[in-house]
């Protein structure tokens, strides 16, 4: 579709952007050692898209012509490229699943509305037919929250919202946006930064996701320390249902009952189409600093992390990586920037003799923002409390590297499916005195499915959005599967992936800290918010939408639809 | 009951504490002055409880037999004074009425579970012998959120949480203290700071009022700035529903979908019992300082507040008073305390020779806590914002006296209600670019009130709470209506308060800040969050509670129950 930029159809980002490891010498030996796989072996890139075998669209005749009228015939697409696009989100299994070719339930068209008005009739159009309707932001999402149910007999329509891209209104007084929907990251900070103002809001998918997928999700971005999560960026929004709309003010705080606004965050399109909000921003910051520290193991680490949380200190971002995140970080800097080989050897050469245990080392950042009074004086609280737990600082230059390249790190799992390998995510969140065994929990778990499988396999970790009380730990795992079938591969993959989500049930943390529930993670939600606050939020999904006509089969595990 | 604290039935707070204009010499000339009322003219105390004519329970045998074995029958109480005290919150018109002997529908029975396994037994005999439930806590609302439809057929039973009153456990660790739904905050207070801790939360109700209450109603106490609102505070909880709990268990933040936590917050009864919740407690802190500042007037003050919220200090309390609320805090200082007579008129000597209007005077209280460098750096930082605007430093005394006094003014209103006059709240929350026409808009209302009932009227304000994006507004207003009749003494009442929310609504700002919906608020429910935004909200309660057992009649106006 014409002015509305797509990701790869078969993997993370923009054509002709791709991870490369030989310009990073020590990745592959790295990588050969802990995860046994060979990244230099000959790859089997992704198929032409003339290869796969789309299923023709089922749109009928009639609901196409209400649906050209709705938004004009030009921006009704039932071309097989776009369909593709709109099939999967960028999960790890989408992505074996759409190189493979295998695509059970394709969307049978996608609408490109151009405003609120064109999404309402849309909306209306929809569901008097009784199909099914799919908000469709970025398509970054890694929980499975886009793909038509395999079974659906019903039509699909993916309601693409990339042109509902603009900045409407700033609000100077209050520090509040009005913005739509469908703009991603980039696009939209750049219409804030030109007015002086940003959101200040930075997830990983920054680049290929927007706000209304934020808000649908309840995304975190690294920043989160300072700026909250979208869930308290959120003041006000508008959300499309069939025959009305959910109009809710810019508020700074309310007690008009049970938060609505809250029911529409992380609705992931099962309450309607949220197609503008309203949202903190804030002036762009006089300074802006990332500092790289050094810890000499996890549990200082952490204990750190936690004290800078209660500290006077308000920093921006607070994240450290545990032992095999450090190294896998290391091993993959260039050679002249960041930790360089040879700054590497010096200074661990010096830390080794100061008795620190070189396998066990951490690297964090922590962001600074505001005058230069400000920052001067979190630095030194900041910098008391690394030095208490043992640790040191590296200084700005690594910080400002990792800021660069923040966004980076989804390529390199497209790279690893072309050499047969598979590397995803898994995110949470839980108390600080449950962080430890969350941590110890998922690694000895995922260490349990990697020799189940019998294959080497690799687990990393980090931890970022502290809070008053708790935090976010992030795990990245990778492992060769060893078999060539789809399927087989999938259930390997399955096998880790359940392995890890039922640990943090287990240990207290929760299904997800930012990347949602999907179909993915619904598995485990009453295990999360209990047998009855599923009831609860069956309550409210069914009786918004009886007819399940509302992006069905996200959310809930399907023993709970209706 | 024994061992459960009550308030008067007839009032605000304990037996033996009362308001007393006497001490305070200048108080009676000012009231006389501003709203026509002579507080030395003979009052009419509440009647004689025995004078009432309080209608019989009609609690069945079955059914108190039933609850009896829940609860043992010392705890089924049904005597008089029980079920009155049970019947009103705390608002005006709960008080006029309750004076009045204007007992419409009184819970048929009162029923003191000890913990959460007997308010489930209480919740399943209720909903089974299909009667109506209303979850009691301090009995301070002042919403109309605990009174029993006037037309309900069927049982009526309050369950007092009055007995659930313990601090369950403190996870030091994490910040987080498990703790009983109905202590009231004293209590709670006194266990949390004998382990060092605190939650911080104060409400003006804070004597009167449980935890329970607080999460029930989106609560929001004076310290919210720092310590955030309760539906902040609170992260995780327990509901006992007919059947079964929903357990939240204690996150810093979750993508699990929409939040059944913040369906629960502000539920106001209609979800079900609270029995206990997670919540955030911090270390007592080593410094607390409440400095009084002065500004030359309302829209300085105002831009100062701003200024305040979006600079590095990170006060705990934010507050200041329009000039009417500013004259009558003068005029309630005792001769030796505060900013005395005689301190006063030196101190406004100074500021009318630097050409302040005195009339237009705004006074100022901000909190501080913490170590003491970041005390002294906030009130550096606030000085000099303070400054900028035109304002001038009292300093800590009048701060003090403010923070010792500071829960005592709901008694006002029943010295009030003894010389015919009537005193009440509203309190809204808007973004920072709406406030001031928040302010004139509600003033000018108020005023057309006081003019279309011919009488003298007063209205005062205060901000307080300040967030990223907006703050709330509290007004205070007071007339003698001039009647004799309680029904036309009420009509009077409405007549005012109606036109104080009315554009509250007008102008952008919400029905209630942190006071809930009740009954009171109800009616604008629709206008504050939409009318297909209240649709969602009816399809959550009806889809929990499709035979109206849970507290029916709160929340909604009349016309969206089912």
């Amino acid at each position: 579709m014409k002015g509305v930029a797509h990701q790869k159809w078969w993997g993370w980002g923009v054509e002709g952007v791709a991870f490369n490891y030989r310009d990073k010498p020590r990745m592959a030996p790295f990588v050969m050692d802990k995860v046994g796989i060979d990244l230099s072996a000959p790859g089997t890139p992704p198929p032409a898209f003339e290869e796969l075998d789309v299923p023709a669209s089922r749109l009928g005749e009639e609901l196409a012509a209400t649906l050209g009228s709705a938004v004009g015939a030009e921006h009704v697409v039932t071309e097989d490229l776009d369909r593709v696009v709109h099939t999967y989100g960028k999960g790890l299994a989408d992505l074996v699943r759409v190189r493979a070719g295998d695509l059970p339930r394709v969307p049978d068209v996608v609408v490109y509305p151009a405003d609120e008005d064109e999404v309402r009739k849309v909306v209306d159009a929809v569901v008097a037919a009784d199909g099914v309707l799919i908000p469709f932001g970025g398509g970054s999402n890694i929980s499975g929250s886009l793909t038509p149910p395999p079974a659906e007999e019903r039509t699909v329509v993916s309601l693409d919202l990339g042109r509902l891209n603009r900045v409407l209104e700033v609000d100077e007084a209050a520090g509040l946006a009005r913005i739509q929907a469908g703009v991603l990251g980039p696009d939209m900070e750049e219409q804030l930064n030109a007015r002086g103002w940003t959101m200040g809001h930075q997830p990983d998918s920054f680049r290929h996701s927007t706000l209304g997928g934020w808000i649908a999700t309840r995304s975190s971005g690294m920043q989160s320390d300072k700026y909250g999560d979208i869930a308290d960026i959120t003041r006000g929004l508008r959300l499309v249902q069939p025959g009305k709309v959910v109009v809710l003010r810019p508020l700074p705080s309310t007690s008009s009952g049970p938060s609505v606004r809250e029911m529409i965050l992380g609705s992931e399109g099962r309450l309607g189409v949220i197609t503008e909000a309203w949202v903190h921003v804030h002036r762009v910051p006089e300074n802006r600093d990332i500092i790289a520290y050094l810890y000499p193991s996890w549990s200082a680490a952490l204990a750190a992390m936690q004290e800078i949380s209660t500290s006077d200190a308000h920093p921006t971002v607070t994240r450290v990586s545990d032992a095999n995140e450090t190294a896998f970080s290391f091993s993959t800097q260039k050679a002249k920037k960041g930790v360089s080989g040879k700054v590497q050897t010096v200074l661990f050469d010096v830390l080794a003799r100061r008795g620190w245990d070189l396998d066990a080392v951490c690297l964090s950042y922590v962001g600074y923002e505001g005058g230069s009074a400000r920052v001067k004086a979190e630095k030194s609280i900041v910098g008391k409390i690394v030095k208490k737990h043992g640790g040191i600082k590296l200084g700005r230059g690594p910080g400002a590297l990792y800021d660069q390249k923040k966004f980076d790190t989804p390529y390199i799992r497209d790279f690893l499916l072309d050499i047969g390998a598979m590397g995803d995510v898994s995110e949470t969140a839980a108390p600080w005195s449950k962080l430890m065994d969350v941590y110890t929990g998922t690694i000895r778990s995922a260490r349990e499915a990697f020799d189940q499988l019998g294959v080497q396999g690799f687990i990393m970790c980090h931890l970022s959005h502290s809070y008053h009380s708790g935090a976010c730990l992030y795990f990245t795992f990778a492992f060769a599967p060893g078999v060539e079938p789809v399927d087989e591969q999938l259930e390997r993959y399955w096998v880790v992936k359940r392995a890890i989500q039922q640990s943090f049930i287990d240990t207290g943390a929760t299904i997800s800290h930012h990347h949602g529930v999907g179909t993915d993670h619904a598995h485990w939600l009453e295990e999360d918010i209990s047998s009855a606050g599923t009831d609860v939020m069956v309550a409210l999904l069914r009786g918004v939408d009886p007819g399940r006509n509302l992006n069905p089969g996200t959310l809930l595990p399907a023993h709970r639809e209706w």
